[in-house]
């Protein structure tokens, strides 16, 4: 997924004059007869308006190309109007037979043609080599993420602006909440939409849910797709008190969860992300997550990722419901070989989501400074691992943390620079070669190495690699990186190795890397011929 | 737990000179009438010989003190004699009748007395505080773990001379092999104690144990108690590959583990340590070893403390048959703001069982300096995690990793020493205050720390702690540790601290503590005066 200026232009115009995948409504059954594979196709019908039409129908489509079926979840979306989305995952003729207990919204089939994917549209991010992300046809996915929570409650002149800075940033995840935070958007207006029917701040009517808040979530999180950027959506928070949706009884928490995968899931950048700061929810329990977790799981036909963000205690990431971890601790990104210590608990993807801001709060949690920020990315990525960037100068309005807008850190150019080395390694991500002893490098054994040597100031590097995929007479071209100046530059010795003893191999010349003496420093080794690398047995987990 | 040399020598001669716990056998019931709180009251019976007593006779008995009953399982040792082994918890009268599937064994009733624990018994080890230790009378236990994982197939007067080193040494948790490794000790002849009947190597009677072994076995287990060393028994390993027990298949697998625990489990210093580097015996799955944990758990009675080491898979030890990790891995304690990562994980205590060893081996598993050594037990310690100590120094017959004898290396004085400041802490164990910004430094906020500077040298430290805890006023005194020299040197000066930011306080004269510019030092800070500490809040687990 590389961004070019011309693309990034198109991709901005598509995302925000159009809003995709809603077909046009009508009493009778579907309507477009082609969508794209991974995109959605809709099917909308009348139906009844009388009672309570969120509590009393229920919907679902059975969709099918004749080797297999899936059945998508369908919702009232107000005004009489019942839909059910669908995401297809194969070109060819697909077929359907919605499933209702109102007669008008039961037994409705019709047939449409999946095309094959084109340009961007890669499908779903997927859990890939334990550790690791892919799309769904297998290109890599780096998450490369940021965080603007309350950006949805933003003027829409500042929601589009957020928009405008992500599609020239390095970012391609977006964590953001669904319930509104408390305001504090400077000179703004409280927010008009809320996701229930009722008057805030607590005489909401749990029963039904406001259709427009959901379609101006989901008009976003489309606009995000079209960037090529995950929506790494927030399904509660513990930020919101005035509103009351943090303690929302359990039957309350279950029809919403339901109702936003319904909504949701069949837009293919969707990850789950069942909260933030999980555990600050004070009124729900361990087994309240587990089993909205498992709801989710249930409910979502295409098993989008699912984690949740820790506050003081990390949730269970050992549960099968659970794809990735997703960490909150600046701490366990400060070095390497703290970072790589979760993967081996979880053997899952690590994401640390939040590991601090690059800003001028006055908390410690905001004043990393631009070096700090980066480091920390660099050092969790070395581990195999992926770490998301924040920022909380204040800039026009408020914090890009919290209302997006404008960046104006130093930190992001430096992201994008990291991005490319990252997206140019072979296989789909970094893993440690030598993880008790040489924490700092990532890579494929006789391949390819990332070493990083964060705030240390080397001014030569003994050229030495772990004996892992190597032999004798191996030949490697060497790249110094300055993480913070943003360059490359090769160095003009091609290195040979030779055995030193039963761990390492080193050059048989006994050349040094020369180093600038300066932090924030890496190196970046590669295979450049003579015997190939040798295979690296893998253990086989018990 | 203090050893003062007097009273060394007195459990030394008791370990040596009893056998405890084993009643006379007779052919009618219980013999002893009354025993000790958590020592162990003996039924032994005569019964049938024909047939497999091993396989064909189910036996165990029901113990009551009237208010609570507990079940204990039963085993055949051989020459016609059945035997129930009972460790009770509480003082008072107590009665039994027995079960079994003949009738010679079954219905058996009988009463005895049991006496209030003194001395040095103070019960089986639970966890505590979540990631502590205490005995069951609530005495703080400070697990300072060592490994001899063979030292039950050395010569017997080479057994002695390792429980005579034990009795001189910090340590008071021993690991070791249940199942017999491939021999190598120096001029010393095949083990000829072995699990089974049959004959080595490969024409074992798996249907029929071997009493003597397991006899041998308790004698060892019941000395080490005698010494206050907790057994932590290894029931599988992957070593003994010339005798076949790491690939017995899973019924003679569950036999084993029913049988082990029937007989090990009224010894209040027994740990179940399912099995060392269990990823590597190859044709046993995860399911098995959850499956092995479960049959343990049913089987003890007595829910004596249950864990599994790792090689290069760590076991999930969030299931809730894992009472406590038990970690290879010496990279986790090279610092211990990694250390702790694992704590937050589990919320369970955390035993580093494997970090190195301090030797003279040319693998680097080996090689570790005395200084290294005791570096990692340090840096586990402040980070409220606990890290056993290792030593592979070629000694008379073999190493002190394989079959103990005696230790050369430097590092268990200075274990020792730690030991000592660990048993003066308030409360059962160090905890991190603050354990994203202070890494190195755990304790209870306003009343004790502990810092530990690891590798830096630093020539002074100004006084400053984080806020938990404190008020403006307080008074600290500090002493100067040397971890490596063993030497504390209380400051003269009397610290008095006010508030400094929003997370520190500082000494209101702004004073320094100063230091020798040496690695491995320490500060000691202990509440002296003024307002008292101010209750923490502790979040609380969702």
């Amino acid at each position: 997924m590389r961004n070019s200026p011309v693309r990034l232009l198109a991709r901005l115009a598509k995302a925000l004059l159009l809003t995709p995948g809603l077909a046009a409504v009508s009493g009778a059954a579907a309507q477009t007869n082609t969508v794209e594979q991974w995109d959605i196709y809709t099917i909308s019908m009348r139906g009844p308006t009388n009672g309570n039409p969120f509590l009393d129908v229920r919907l679902s489509a059975a969709f099918s190309d004749g080797s297999k079926t899936v059945e998508a979840p369908g919702f009232y979306d107000g005004g009489g109007i019942y839909r059910v989305r669908f995401m297809p995952d194969k070109p060819g003729a697909w077929r359907y037979e919605t499933r209702a207990n109102r007669w008008p919204l039961t037994k409705r089939t019709g047939s449409f043609t999946v095309t094959p994917a084109k340009g961007d549209d890669h499908g779903p991010v997927r859990v890939h080599g334990t550790y690791h992300f892919a799309y769904a046809d297998g290109t890599p996915f780096y998450p490369f993420g940021t965080t603007c929570y309350n950006w949805l409650q933003a003027p829409d002149d500042w929601q589009k602006q957020t928009l405008k800075t992500l599609a020239a940033s390095p970012f391609n995840k977006l964590r953001f909440l669904v319930f509104p935070q408390d305001v504090d958007f400077k000179g703004a207006v409280p927010p008009t939409l809320f996701p229930f029917e009722g008057k805030p701040r607590s005489d909401w009517d749990y029963a039904r849910f406001n259709p427009a808040f959901f379609r101006h979530l989901e008009k976003r999180v489309g606009q995000l797709r079209d960037l090529g950027i995950q929506a790494d959506v927030i399904l509660f928070n513990p930020y919101g008190k005035s509103w009351g949706f943090d303690t929302m009884d359990r039957a309350t928490d279950g029809r919403y969860v339901r109702y936003l995968v319904a909504r949701l899931s069949a837009y293919r950048n969707v990850w789950w992300s069942l909260a933030n700061e999980y555990d600050f929810l004070r009124t729900k329990t361990t087994a309240d997550w587990d089993r909205y977790f498992q709801m989710v799981q249930r409910a979502d036909p295409y098993h989008h990722l699912r984690s949740v963000h820790n506050g003081y205690f990390i949730y269970d990431n050992s549960h099968p419901w659970v794809t990735h971890a997703s960490i909150q601790n600046g701490s366990a990104v400060e070095d390497p070989g703290r970072a790589a210590l979760y993967r081996d608990v979880w053997r899952k993807p690590v994401v640390f989501d939040e590991v601090g801001y690059e800003g001028d709060e006055p908390f410690r949690w905001g004043d990393l400074t631009a070096q700090q920020m980066v480091h920390r990315i660099w050092c969790g990525i070395v581990a195999g691992t992926y770490v998301g960037h924040g920022e909380s100068y204040l800039n026009a309005n408020d914090t890009w943390l919290s209302y997006g807008g404008v960046l104006r850190g130093q930190s992001p150019p430096r992201i994008a620079f990291l991005r490319k080395i990252l997206e140019s390694v072979p296989g789909c991500g970094l893993d440690p070669i030598d993880k008790y002893h040489n924490t700092n490098m990532g890579g494929t054994p006789g391949e390819y190495y990332l070493l990083y040597f964060g705030h240390q100031k080397p001014t030569a590097w003994p050229f030495a690699l772990p004996r892992e995929g190597l032999s004798n007479g191996m030949q490697f071209h060497v790249d110094v990186i300055d993480t913070w100046g943003m360059t490359v530059t090769p160095v003009k010795d091609l290195f040979i190795v030779k055995r030193k003893d039963q761990y390492t191999f080193e050059d048989q010349a006994g050349r040094t890397v020369a180093l600038p003496g300066r932090a924030y420093m890496a190196l970046r080794i590669r295979y450049a011929g003579g015997p190939k690398p040798r295979p690296v047995t893998i253990p086989i987990a018990p």
